[in-house]
């Protein structure tokens, strides 16, 4: 549930400085923006050359800090771009002492002006806004608009992983990855009823919402 | 249902001698039997150049007889691998009078053998049987095997609509596609709460099972 208000939101995120980058919204021209390359150097922050994973859209951090407590051997970055949100998965990261995760409030259509081609291992999209509207499509994110961005940013034999509850948004899904030529490697349309085939699934909140409904969840990997 | 016993096969089979092709079981290897070209002339059969639309698994028929009458400018291979089965479907155009149907008792995997590349506009897979045991997946009719096959049967822009019950059936058929680099133009995961959205769809005997029992029918539209 996202809160309606935050309080001392400029203090508490100022609190997070250590593992919290806010980077201002920008109304140009994405392509535009990403040739000024203002690139975050990983490494540097996490002080080793361990793989980078990337959530889009960390929401209030549930999945991140649990995936991120259980593989110190790999570096995090939490993407999301509502300020109030993030704010709330970054004071998490900081309680459970994690040193392996950033986050980032960003819009993710200028994510490749911050990150150099191919530097991310895994891209994970759960539970994404399926945008529901026809001519809000352009949004989701698994739009080939944003497929193109993925592919820029993964590294060779990289790939994608996603959750969502929302059939349609999960069929247009599908059918954006088929067309920009992607490969699906796994597939479930009901992610629970095979719970002994993912045994390391993350149960959000959004999640056990939906499951408690009896509502399926679907889910993929696939590889640019 | 299927009947357990069927009356008097052979002399019913002979009374759709006019529409119904049975072609003898052959247990040599499919590579070495399509060699030996047998070509069915539909040209000829039907008298006319209309496009060829072929189901494969008709089952009793309802499927393909119910879109043969609506569809007089498509000529339909209609091809059924159990004899019991394909002669009541046979029985059923017989009796609809139509005359754009052809039956075939044939094992799938032979079809090379008597349909010349690239001949077929559209394939139809409805509800065919999802093998379940991983050991029999070979025998799915969307095996990548099959679908080498169906890429040399399917004419240029021709295409393929799999309708099923079975969700790792769907599953299955949905990475087979994608490792085979064919595209998904079209997928439901849910048809019948998209009903509007496929207004033309013939409800089989069997979908209509599976539909009052509240299950998704998954359907899917591919092109190799």
């Amino acid at each position: 549930m996202r809160p309606r208000h935050k309080k001392h939101l400029a203090e508490r995120m100022e609190a997070c400085a250590e593992n919290l980058m806010v980077i201002p919204g920008d109304a140009r021209d994405y392509r535009e923006v990403i040739k000024e390359q203002a690139w975050i150097d990983t490494a540097a922050y996490f002080g080793n050359q361990n793989p980078v994973h990337m959530e889009i859209g960390c929401g209030m951090g549930t999945f991140i800090v649990t995936l991120a407590a259980r593989h110190p051997e790999i570096n995090f970055i939490a993407v999301e771009v509502v300020a109030d949100v993030i704010v709330v998965a970054a004071e998490k990261a900081r309680q459970a002492g994690l040193t392996n995760v950033l986050f980032v409030r960003v819009d993710a259509i200028y994510l490749p002006k911050y990150f150099p081609p191919h530097s991310i291992e895994r891209l994970y999209l759960n539970f994404s806004c399926p945008y529901p509207k026809n001519s809000y499509k352009n949004h989701r994110l698994t739009h080939r608009k944003f497929l193109a961005l993925y592919r820029m940013l993964l590294t060779e034999g990289g790939d994608l992983h996603q959750k969502t509850d929302n059939r349609h948004f999960f069929e247009f899904s599908l059918a954006e990855f088929s067309a920009e030529r992607w490969t699906l490697t796994d597939v479930t349309l009901d992610l629970h009823a095979d719970k002994e085939t993912y045994p390391d699934n993350i149960v959000t909140e959004y999640e056990d919402r939906f499951l408690k409904l009896g509502q399926p969840i679907y889910r993929l990997e696939v590889k640019p």
